[in-house]
């Protein structure tokens, strides 16, 4: 399943090492103005070889539209975005040709599929959420007239909170030739009440398996969340008032449905697996090796999961105000948002 | 979208006062040997008013098989399972018609949907659960000839972590008319590895959108967690052995698919929102109104979602491995699964 | 797959001689009148036994509204419809329980699943097609408000287009022991022009799976259907002037999209394949039989596919029409249906 | 939507003057041997300009491989197609940008999207063919180890049904300016029985809507088709004998399901909408026009019909092979194919 979404549906592509990565958007509203310097940006945020605390990899990551817009206007067809991949050092990989890495997905993927391209990872490489952001940024742009706005941020690494505390985290992890992991705060503020689909196709679940479907991510919790265990009811339960809810320990969704208010998703971020310390392993044959895994990565991948898990969440709030529209003026006498 | 399932496919109807609530499963293997009293012991697990310290609604909560099954075997048919409704005093709730109730679904439905059942929360209500738990414990029986194994828990109540201090909690609350939230674990044994679809069907993003799309959660963790977010990739990569992974930090899922280990699940869930400690809420015309909910509810809703994560647990598996069976056989080299 | 539809989704359950038959309604606007009362002259229509030219099986077919309905308006929950069946006289089938009838899907199921319940024909019956009458009852009455109607009527019987010479041909294959096929029309007036989703969800393929999907229809087609490939592109192509389209030869459809005329729809059902004329066939073991179909059934199956048809076309259209709902309003400059 | 396919999933972008035609296949099993060579020869055979009977457009058509593939096998991974557009001559449609031909889909997606790419066609032309046959030729190089063989021809143009007195007609209708239409049959040998899903996921059910989803597709019929509605039931049902079925009336397929018989499907295509004689049509402002469409278009399309008419029937079969294989060996003691 390579297709997230029912309504904005998008499909992607593509491996580490390949010619491409790249994503089909279906479903995308006509008339929305857009070119390539809508997701370039984003893009740009999720590139590694920024700062000397990034991977080492070197991509411009240029966008092209190749179908679904005309005259600077999506026409309502499928967008194909396609990035090609140049800074490929498919070489660095040939050790790691029959090894599986600990924390990768390399055991996994023989296991299900029999075979598997190595290079850098393949297609379960981190580069294939480019895909995702530059769908994700379609989303972002359809989303503008509609007010809502999506901000991701790293707010804790390896315990640490502050700023400061959190670089000294990764520089220590990096020189020690290890990695951190993180926690990563997503919120959108402007969607509207009533969104999400009750019973399986509630808002938080969707957001749950869209978070939890990026690489590395172990958690996901929305409002209180594990915090909620810990409380009394008469703590969690938010106050109604005439104008409006006095609190938001529900991060904006009850029952599985948007409350109008700000919406606030938590996700659990693993260190990165790929470290230069020796671990042990195994071959393809079975047989006991010790690895240190070079190469160029990030000792905490938490920073640049931020644009990935805006995206999503963007994709997921789309997909919902499209299914909501559905019932609009259709005949009945209540059905829905500001209806 | 009251489906849930791509190959194991489960719709459920109902409401908590209306005249029956069920689920219709298909897409179940032909040539399982199934009965009504195969999924009877899940719902009587799930029952209301079987201790002091639950809801005290009586419901025999009887399964009846409508079709699917003949001469004691599926057939590959869909299954109807139907339960009518009997306790039903949906005159405790005529005080509830116009009113809010804080940290419920009222509000939300009322602006999804323009109108609402408001009796025992309608389909909002957790007696929704009942139709999942009679669909996952078909699930469950298909499962058992796979040697897949699935157990949950309460492991933590209002932060008490021993079964004395959890009854106390919840005592505790529902003496002072409030309620109190906890963590379930549910886990899997048994499983092959390679479930799991990359990239946006991964195995951790099917089993965090079924958990959080359980009324009352709020977090999802997989292995680690949240927890991961503080550990060095030394720590958290599960060294490879010739006999297997050293370690389960990963909680049994790579790069979205699983690993062979034991499948290893936390949700968090939030206090019940009934309370009869008064609250402040609004009605239908936006006048504030103060309210205590009355009737029977449970003042810590963890233990009864035990048997609904287990459920949703089985229910995810079982559609991994008809999903991953797809390629079994087909021609490939390889693919998947015991290939 | 016994699910239809993507937003309009009915889920259709039950075998000929099982309990029960009937169909979960998912999707549905809220805020419509509907009882049962609504359904149940779609279900006499479709009713065996009302002439002496169709099948002496004898069922009230009153179905009951389990769910989704709450003060005689729909809520926007799942609508569960379920139909006892009363008039199972399964013995009459003992004799076929190890032959495999030909023309019907006896062979093809055992072939598939491994074990059938043979009586009545079990799933693969003819009355099956009731839970999908209730199902499109349903969307028609969704469909009114809009101005939308559907009309069915055969049109031809083994050759004859006259009414009386259709219900001789009936007539004259029941006294031979033998069954005859035919043709029905159905026609949609009132939709509106923007229906239908390039590529793959043509408005014309999905009624063209919709039809193929009844039971006996060995051929669909629109507008001219087989017709146009006897025709020159100038006699084909409707004119377009200012009061709008000079002819219907696309049958209310271009490119896949509905045109905001008539959509004609034309159905080729084949000859009841059950028959008391003696036919060769074989049994489990494979041993060479000589069968003569006895029982309840109708000498020509097209008087009774008119309600079935109808009722499969209202799904299509309710469904066409809340996927295009989606964009309205959305944000776009341009959107679609009378935007 | 512009995906096609459950297990087998297809995605195709692009417009007939933009940058570039494409498909996504997800869901490919892995292991099997690919490369261009094997797309090539479906795309030459599909291409136009290759006879004085066909459209002008002079286009290469050669197919990228973007992903998906690693050391000449399928991964499992998403395979992105991609064929670039060379021969654009979009100043030969300006005079069309305001105007609708009749019987293209011109007025249609003006009303549905509320503007559209009119160069070519856009997203509506003929050459979004070219993705899916670039597709299906993936899907029938995984058929070819089955041994599932899909053939199709043009049998009838204009009523004619002899080659020469077929390509007599085409050319008749080339130099009056106008255009014919014609019958192309499809069938494929080497399916197993067992194939398709009851009730609406039916393998007939499926074919009709992969086919009326052809543009200019108006008619589809499987085995005797609308024959069979002047047959009786002794004439059209196939009797059953120790070696097989005595005939095959039935196209291959009982109650939705594959019988192991040779599958028979035939479409109508109508005649090109783009003819040169003089019609009658209204522009943007709804102001009367009359229009001669100039431009390279084929007088009959049926001939280039026939490649995509066979891809899109080896997708529906190989989407139906993948599904049934999913009970092999799952634990229920009868399931299908070969069991």
């Amino acid at each position: 399943m390579n297709t997230f979404g029912r309504n904005f549906r998008c499909t992607t592509f593509g491996e580490s090492h390949g010619l491409a990565v790249g994503a089909v958007v279906d479903g995308c509203p006509p008339g929305i103005p857009l070119t390539e310097a809508d997701i370039q940006p984003y893009l740009d945020r999720r590139r590694p070889g920024k700062s000397p605390l990034e991977s080492g990899r070197q991509e411009a990551d240029r966008v092209e539209i190749l179908s679904g817009v005309f005259e600077g206007r999506t026409t309502g067809a499928p967008i194909a975005l396609v990035v090609r991949n140049r800074d490929v050092r498919s070489e660095d990989y040939d050790a790691l040709r029959d090894v599986f890495r600990p924390g990768h997905a390399d055991y996994t993927w023989q296991e299900k599929y029999g075979l598997r391209d190595h290079r850098g990872g393949g297609r379960s490489s981190g580069r294939e959420t480019l895909a995702r952001v530059a769908a994700g940024a379609v989303a972002v742009r359809c989303l503008e007239p509609c007010g809502i706005v999506i901000r991701g941020r790293v707010i804790e690494v390896h315990g640490a909170a502050e700023p400061e505390a959190m670089e000294a985290e990764i520089r220590a992890a990096r020189d020690a030739g290890d990695s951190v992991g993180g926690i990563v705060e997503v919120t959108a503020t402007g969607c509207p009440a009533g969104l999400g689909d009750p019973v399986f196709g509630k808002f938080d679940a969707a957001i749950a398996g869209a978070m939890m479907g990026i690489g590395a991510v172990k958690g996901v919790e929305i409002g209180e969340g594990f915090g909620a265990a810990r409380l009394f009811g008469s703590e969690m339960n938010d106050p109604i008032t005439e104008t409006g809810f006095a609190s938001n320990h529900a991060g904006g969704i009850l029952g599985g449905i948007s409350t109008g208010q700000e919406i606030v998703v938590r996700i659990a971020v693993k260190p990165t697996p790929s470290i230069r310390k020796a671990q042990r392993t195994v071959d393809l044959a079975g047989e006991e090796r010790e690895i240190s895994v070079e190469g160029r990565h990030d000792p905490c991948i938490a920073p640049r999961v931020v644009p990935v898990a805006e995206c999503m969440l963007a994709i997921v709030i789309l997909d919902a105000l499209l299914e909501q529209a559905k019932y609009r003026g259709f005949g009945a006498t209540g059905h829905g948002v500001g209806a």
